[in-house]
C-alpha cells in the first residue's frame, strides 16, 4: 500500500477541500511541514508577517469556503491570533497549522527557543483553544489521520477556525495514501432535526403577513448560505435590505432593494420600511453594535424570523433547524404557495444609492465620495471596506450584480481590509472570477498592516487602494478625544510606500486633494481599466464622516443628555 | 481629601516607577483611559500597530526597568501577544494595560464589537494569563488601588509582564490621591532566605578553585543585576566571558574578556578556557538552544555556580538566594578574602575581536562585516541585533565600555529588533545616555515590522539601520530548505521605505553592494556623526552566514551522520 508523510496527507486533504493556496510565514519548527505543501499540489504564499497571513487566509476563506494558515510555534502563531479571533467571531473557516518542536526535543528537559522558558509546550494550544472550534496536537501516527479529519470536519461544521499542531518528527511519519479516498471532509451541513417544522412555521408566518421583507445580514457563516439568498428574494418578490455585515451578499441594483439597515444610521426610507414590516426574514442575523447603528435598531423581535446556523426562530419559537438547508427549501415552498402568489408586489423603490451630490468645490467630502464611487464599481469587482468610516461610508456605494463586497463588521480589527483583500484577490483568481480588487481604508488602519501591499501588488492582482487620509483615527474622534493627539497618526508617503513595497512592479499612485481631481481620475478610462496596481491617497478633512455615522453619534449624544 | 480618577492613579503610579512614556495603539474601549496619560505626566507614543508597541515597550523596559503598553480589548491586545510572550520569556517587566467595554455594556446581553460574538468577556484575560505573572480586571473601585499595586509589585518581583484590564466606567471612578504616597511599588528584590549560606558556599568554591571564570549570561532579568556584574569582574580579576544573550551587559574592551561562549560556535580559545575552568560563576545562566550553540556547550554542571533570580546553585547544592542581592555582597567578600588576594592573575587575552580580515574584493561577507563594525561602535551607542544571522554575527563585533547591546536570544521572534530599538532609543534619551541607536537586522525579519521605521525616524532619535539583504531567511536555510522558495522573501526598496515612512524627516539611505563601499561609508566622518536617520541596505550572498553559525550546523550535521 502506497504511503505518504502526514504533512503531505494534510495538504492533500486541504486541496480536496478546494484550498489551493496556503498562507503563512516560515519558522524553523515549521520548515519540515512546508516541504510538503507543494508536493501536495498546494501553492505557498509567504506573507510579510503572520497577521497579514491570517487576514489573507480569512479573505480567501470567505470566497473559497475554507483556507489554511501555517505559522511556527510560539511567536509565529501568537502574531496571527488577532486574525484568527476575527475568523472565529465572523464564522470564517480558517485552519491554523502550527509547526511544533519534535517530541524528542520537548522531552529533552532543555529550554528551546520560542518557548516561554518554562519547558512547557501547551500554553499556546490552550490560548488558541479560546478561539477555535477544535484543536489538536498530532501525537500518535495511528490516530493522526482521524484527528486531522476531525478538526477539519469541526471547522466546516461550525464555520470557525480549527488548530492543528504538528511536530517536526510526526510530520514525516508515513500514513496510507488511500485514507485520502476512504472518507472525505463534509463541506456542507446536513439538515437540522426540525427543518420541516421550521419551514412550516415560516410559511405560516409569511402567508399571514401583509408586508414581509428580507434582511440579508452577515452572520451564520455568510459564505455558506449567501448563494441561496438571491433565489429566495427573486422568488418572494418583496422589499429586501442588507446590513453593514451582510452588504455584498446580494446585488443592490434591483428595484426592490431598499437600503442598508443600521438603526438611526439608515436612510429614512429604509428604517421606515424595516420597522413597519410585519414579518422580517432576517438571514444570518447578527445584532452587534456596529451592525445595528450602535443598537439604535427598532424592530420587535416577535416579528423576526431569525435564521442562524444551528437554529431558526420564528417569533418566539425556536427550532433546531439550519439556514443552509432551510433556505433553498423555503424558496421552493414559496413557489408552490397560492396564498403568496396572490399577494400584491410591493412598490418598487426609487434608486436609493445613485444620488451623487454636485462635486464639492474643494476637498473631497465623505458625503460626496461614497455615492460617487457607485459608478466606478463594476460587475465582477471585489470590494472590501475597512472598519471605521470606510465601513459605514461604503453603505452608500452601490454593489451591482456580480460584485463581491464584504467588511469585518463585528470583529472590527483595523488593518484587516488590505490583508483580507490579498486573500480574496487570490481566491477570486483561482475561481476565475477576478477582475479588480478595490480596497477602501483609512490611513490609520492601513498603518497596522501596510506591508500587505507587498503581496497585494504581486501575484498578478490589480488592486485599487483608496486611502482615506484624514490625519488619524477619525471614527475614534467620534467616540472620544475629538482633538486628542492620541487620535492622530504620523503622515506617511503612501504613494512612495506603494512603489517601494514592490519596486519591480509597475504601479500608479495619485495624491488627490480635491473632489474635482478625484472625479477626473475616476472618470478616466485608463484608470478604470488599469492593468497595474493603483494607489489613490485621498486627503480628507480630519473631522468629516459619513452621514450615517454622524446620525448615530448625534442620536447617542441626545440620548445621553436626555 | 483630594481624589483622582483610577486611570490617572495608574499612570501616576507608573510615573513613580520611572515610566515616562507609554506605548500603544488607541482603540475605542481604551480612549477613556488614554485621557489620563498626559495629565499624569506620562508621554503617549502611538505605534503603527500593537506588535511594534509591545516590542517598543520591551526595549524601553530593558533600559528603564519597566514599561507600559496600552491596547484595546480583543484585536488590540491579541496583536501584542507575541511581544508580551517575549517579555515573559526573557524576563522583562512590561505592564499590558487593556481598555475593556464598560460593565454596563458587558451585562447588557448584547453583542459588542471586538468580542468573539459569544457575550463572554474573559477569553482574553485567560489568554494573557498564560504569559503574565499577574492579571486583573479592575472591578470594585474599593479594591482597585490594591489590585493595581499587586500586579505592579508582582511584575517587578518576577521581572515579567503583568496585565491590567480597565473598563470604560471604572477608569473614571475616583480614588484618594493620597494612595500614591501611602505605599510604593517595590522596585528591587529583598534578600533571599539563604543569601548568607549561598555566599559562604560560593566563597568556599572560589577559594578552592584554580582558574575561576565569570560568564555573564542574560537570564534572571538581566537589567536588574547587570550593574553589579562589572564590579564583580573588576574585583575578582579573572577571565570573563559572555553569551549571546548576555553580550552587552559588561564591556568587552578589557584584556580579561575572553569571548562569547556558544558551544562549538565559540572561538577555540574561548571554548577551551570555559570548558577547562574549575569554577564558573554563571550569572543569569540561560541554557537555551540559541544561547548554547544549539546545546553544543560542554561544561560540567557540578562546576557551575548558577546565579538565578530566586535561587543560586553551587555545584549540586541549591540555595533560596537571589542574584540581585548576593552579587554586590560577593564583590565585597572577594575584596576581604586573603586567599583570593594571593591568587595569581590569569594571563590577559590578546584582543579577540579586532582581527578585521582584508576587505573582500567584491560582495560583503559576514566574515568581514562583523569584525569591521567593531571600530564603528563607540562608547554611548545602543546596539540591537535581530534573531538569526545578525544575532550570531554580532558576537564578533566588540562592544566597548559605555555601549548598551542586547538581542532577543531565547524568544527569538523575528521583527523584534527594530521595534525594540524604538523603545530603547526613547528610554536612552530619557536617561540622558542616548547617542546613536544601531540596528542589525535581516531583511526577512524587517518585513514583519517595517512600519516601526515611522517612529524610529521621529522623536529625535538618530538610528543606523543596517539591513542584511540576503534574499530571504538565511538562518532558516541552515535548518531546512537550503534552496526552498519558502525561504525567499520578495525584494523591497528599503531606502524608499525608510524615506516614505517619515517623509518630513531628512534621512540618508545607502544601497551597498561591495565591501569596499561599506568600508568607505563606515569610515566617513559625516556618516559616523550623522544627525539624521541612516539606512544601510547591504546586499549579501543568500547562503553566507557568520562562522559561528556555520560551525554549529557543521557539528550538528556530523553528529547526525555519525
Amino acid at each position: 500500500m502506497a504511503e505518504i508523510p502526514i504533512g503531505e496527507y494534510l495538504f492533500r486533504r486541504l486541496k480536496q477541500m478546494g484550498i489551493e493556496t496556503a498562507f503563512g510565514v516560515p519558522g524553523d519548527y515549521e520548515l519540515a511541514l512546508l516541504n510538503h505543501v507543494e508536493p501536495a499540489g498546494v501553492r505557498w504564499i509567504g506573507t510579510p508577517n503572520e497577521l497579514v497571513g491570517a487576514y489573507a487566509a480569512d479573505g480567501y476563506a470567505r470566497l473559497k469556503g475554507a483556507a489554511a494558515l501555517v505559522t511556527t510555534f510560539g511567536p509565529g502563531e501568537l502574531s496571527a491570533l488577532c486574525g484568527i479571533g476575527g475568523a472565529f467571531c465572523e464564522m470564517v473557516p480558517v485552519l491554523h497549522i502550527v509547526g511544533y518542536p519534535s517530541f524528542a526535543a520537548q522531552s529533552s528537559g532543555r529550554i528551546l527557543h520560542h518557548t516561554l522558558g518554562d519547558k512547557s509546550y501547551d500554553h499556546y494550544v490552550r490560548i488558541s483553544s479560546e478561539m477555535s472550534c477544535a484543536t489538536t496536537i498530532l501525537k500518535d501516527p495511528e490516530n493522526a489521520i482521524a484527528e486531522i479529519d476531525q478538526v477539519l470536519n469541526a471547522m466546516m461544521f461550525h464555520s470557525q477556525p480549527g488548530y492543528i499542531g504538528i511536530t517536526e518528527d510526526v510530520v514525516k511519519t508515513m500514513v496510507p495514501a488511500s485514507s485520502l479516498n476512504a472518507t472525505s471532509v463534509k463541506m456542507t451541513l446536513s439538515p437540522g432535526l426540525e427543518d420541516d417544522h421550521a419551514l412550516a412555521a415560516i410559511m405560516a408566518a409569511l402567508e399571514a403577513s401583509k408586508n414581509p421583507i428580507v434582511v440579508v445580514d452577515g452572520g451564520a457563516g455568510r459564505g455558506s448560505w449567501a448563494p441561496h439568498a438571491s433565489d429566495l428574494i427573486k422568488t418572494l418578490r418583496c422589499l429586501h435590505f442588507n446590513t453593514i455585515m451582510g452588504k455584498g451578499a446580494v446585488a443592490e441594483d434591483d428595484l426592490l432593494f431598499a437600503g442598508c439597515y443600521a438603526g438611526v444610521g439608515s436612510l429614512p426610507l429604509t428604517s421606515k420600511a424595516v420597522e413597519n414590516s410585519d414579518c422580517i426574514l432576517w438571514l444570518g442575523h447578527m445584532p452587534s453594535d456596529f451592525n445595528t447603528g450602535m443598537f439604535t435598531d427598532q424592530v420587535k423581535s416577535s416579528l423576526i424570523i431569525d435564521f442562524q446556523r444551528f437554529h431558526i426562530a420564528v417569533g418566539n419559537k425556536q427550532f433546531q433547524a439550519r439556514i443552509t438547508t432551510v433556505l433553498p427549501r423555503l424558496t421552493q415552498a414559496i413557489k408552490m404557495s397560492i396564498v403568496l402568489a396572490e399577494k400584491l408586489l410591493p412598490e418598487p423603490v426609487a434608486p436609493l444609492l445613485e444620488q451623487v451630490s454636485g462635486i464639492p468645490a474643494s476637498i473631497i467630502t465623505q458625503n460626496y465620495l461614497w455615492p460617487r464611487l457607485s459608478s466606478f464599481i463594476k460587475s465582477g469587482d471585489m470590494v472590501v471596506a475597512e472598519t471605521g468610516t470606510s465601513q459605514v461610508g461604503a453603505v452608500a456605494t452601490k454593489m451591482p450584480k456580480g460584485t463581491y463586497y464584504w467588511t469585518q463588521a463585528v470583529w472590527g480589527s483595523i488593518g484587516y481590509a488590505i490583508g483580507g483583500a490579498v486573500g480574496a484577490a487570490i481566491a477570486g483568481k483561482e475561481l476565475g472570477r477576478y477582475k479588480r480588487m478595490i480596497i477602501f481604508t483609512g490611513e490609520g488602519s492601513l498603518q497596522l498592516t501596510a506591508q500587505a501591499m507587498s503581496i497585494l501588488n504581486r501575484h498578478g492582482v490589480v488592486p485599487y487602494l483608496f486611502i482615506l487620509n484624514n490625519n488619524g483615527y477619525t471614527v475614534e474622534r467620534y467616540f472620544e478625544g475629538w482633538d486628542a493627539s492620541y487620535n492622530d497618526v504620523p503622515g506617511w508617503d503612501y504613494g512612495g510606500l506603494f512603489k517601494s513595497f514592490s519596486p519591480e512592479v509597475s504601479t500608479n499612485t495619485f495624491k488627490v486633494r480635491t473632489a474635482a481631481e478625484l472625479d477626473r481620475i475616476l472618470s478616466d478610462d485608463d484608470f478604470q481599466n488599469a492593468t497595474s496596481p493603483q494607489c489613490i491617497d485621498m486627503v480628507l478633512d480630519k473631522y468629516d464622516a459619513p452621514e450615517g455615522l454622524k446620525a448615530i453619534f448625534d442620536f447617542k449624544k441626545k440620548l445621553a443628555s436626555a
